[in-house]
């Protein structure tokens, strides 16, 4: 199991990039947008700076607070 | 961080969905896609019942041995 934990940097790059471009779309602060997901206040910044391995279910509840679809946050930044 | 325990099972039965589709296409048995994934040789069988809260990088991790994209494991299945 530890293979799991090696850095994949590609995927989580790929969550940071999409996140921040529909955070900032929708004006929100990485404050307010962990409060919409119920996420530590301190998680977004985490996630866009690719220092967390979000599981499944917590990208899906960022997905759900963004009004998108879940791969919408997996999506190549520049598609 | 309750929250993001919650079973929001819409993710992970996509996982699930398209990883035995594409599993079963290379015509590979559980076993032999964890030990080709690097999991513990349980742990298909555990993502293909839903089970299992996978983390993104594990996700990365079964996407590079399968040879798709992160987001083929998460398209809806009847896409």
């Amino acid at each position: 199991m530890n293979a799991r934990k090696k850095p994949l940097p590609n995927a989580r790059e790929r969550i940071a990039a999409n996140l921040k471009r529909l955070r900032k779309e929708r004006g929100w602060s990485q404050e307010f947008m962990a409060e919409a997901a119920d996420f530590h206040r301190t998680y977004v910044s985490q996630l866009e700076r690719c220092i967390t391995n979000i599981s499944i279910d917590g990208l899906e509840q960022l997905a759900l607070a963004l009004g998108v679809d879940i791969t919408d946050l997996l999506a190549e930044p520049n598609e």
